[in-house]
């Protein structure tokens, strides 16, 4: 696999594979990888002849107070299962070769989308994303990229904005790969103690409840949303930030589930805050 | 020549020049064009294999009360000239084609670059000009990309913009095309009366006068500024936006020339507003 820091690196590679006729791949990332990026990898794998992974994490995503600095990194880790799933490049360059210091150019998405969900707390997340994302589609020039639906707000922000944009990059959103007991993956879940570990627990449970309801009939979504809030209040380490159903694609609520709804939350477990969402066709 | 007028068309097309291994230069424009819009043509074809130039009045560069539903628009002249100068494709979209009804993307430099010059009296201007040029960049794809010296501010945002977002894109600045006696070629200049066209004549003398004193050693910015205005202000038909001597690159006010600066200026003729410059190396 090769390992490319520089901009100037990954342009002539994928130069070289585009004159030889080649598709390539993107999958974006911020590294500490688990099954989930693997999966991402093995579809990107069966899907384009050359695939290039970024390990970048990216500071214009994170606001004051969030977890830039202790976010988990292991970049030697990482490339060892790259290279298993047959990754053919990686890209993992310094803050300063992504951005100037007098940098100030940004992608943004001017509608309620990116102030839903994890935007309420989280109001920079999704500009620092969308910036990110197109830098790095600009430096690859990939023909497809790949995204889990586990961060689904980031997917559908992501499928809008290569919509608006005209970018000519099909965007594969990926399943959610769980640990054995439901616990979706995460790169944060390094966070956790073993104590708040099993309290996690509760998020997919939450979950797995609206689907139940959901597949006994129910279309209620508020009514959804109040069982699975009362469920994650039953543990007492977890501390709701949302739940929410949303329109699948345009992420505005959605009281009665006849579009395609997503049911999402984020919890603090302790200091962790995860993520974990259904979306119901 | 070829006329496009669907984002698909010019993906196959390119898609099929850059399998034959050809460069590609585009040249964004707004139509209506003329002998400035001619020479960007002249430059591309001289660099690059294929050539493409959009005509497309972007909407989202106006703001309230300014000329979009009047802006000059004459298609069927504008593919003469391109022809005549050996142009292979132009991409000519309707609205609808170039941006959805709930589009909301939108590429901007959040820094003051945009808030100087024109964008005191435009403030969403430039940000739609990102937009714009950031998409026909992600439909063209090309290698090179040419804009005019004479709307000096746009070219030092796309420039930076480029830097930002790391586009793989040249982008080649040309040099202002004047009229006999001196006035910038605009398509704006088709709403001169024959007496305001007369009067438009004290841009250009304004201009001339900086570069004299330029050269005859004058390095006072505020001097040069003060003597542009006092001599525009000669002209009753003339009404000054703004007379401004910045940094050439990041636009920011300067008083003494040392570096690049650029002397710019922006002028109503009755109702007409015209902008010129020159730039002090």
């Amino acid at each position: 696999m090769i390992i490319a820091t520089t901009i100037a690196e990954v342009r002539a590679q994928v130069a070289e594979w585009k004159r030889q006729g080649l598709t390539v791949g993107l999958v974006p990332t911020m590294g500490y990888l688990h099954e989930g990026h693997a999966s991402l990898i093995d579809k990107a794998v069966s899907m384009c002849d050359k695939v290039v992974a970024s390990v970048f994490v990216n500071p214009t995503q994170f606001g004051p107070g969030e977890d830039l600095e202790t976010y988990p990194r292991d970049f030697k880790r990482d490339c060892a299962l790259l290279t298993e799933h047959g990754c053919d490049m990686v890209f993992h360059p310094e803050v300063s070769e992504m951005y100037y210091e007098d940098a100030a150019t940004f992608v943004e998405i001017l509608s309620d989308m990116p102030k839903q969900l994890c935007g309420k707390t989280r109001p920079i997340h999704f500009r620092g994303v969308c910036t990110v994302v197109s830098k790095l589609f600009n430096i690859v020039t990939p023909d497809k990229a790949f995204f889990g639906q586990k961060d689904a707000q980031q997917l559908a922000i992501i499928r809008r904005m290569v919509r608006d944009m005209a970018y000519g990059i099909e965007i594969v959103g990926c399943p959610i790969v769980r640990e054995a007991d439901g616990l979706a993956k995460s790169s944060r879940n390094t966070y956790l103690s073993e104590e708040e570990r099993k309290a996690a627990l509760i998020l997919s449970q939450s979950i797995k409840l609206a689907e139940q309801l959901l597949a006994d009939g129910e279309r209620d979504a508020d009514k959804i949303v109040e069982a699975m809030t009362k469920k994650i209040e039953t543990e007492p380490l977890a501390k709701i930030d949302y739940v929410s159903a949303v329109d699948g694609v345009t992420m505005a609520t959605v009281h009665d589930v006849q579009t395609p709804t997503l049911f999402a939350i984020a919890v603090y477990i302790g200091k962790t805050r995860l993520i974990d969402n259904t979306i119901f066709e």
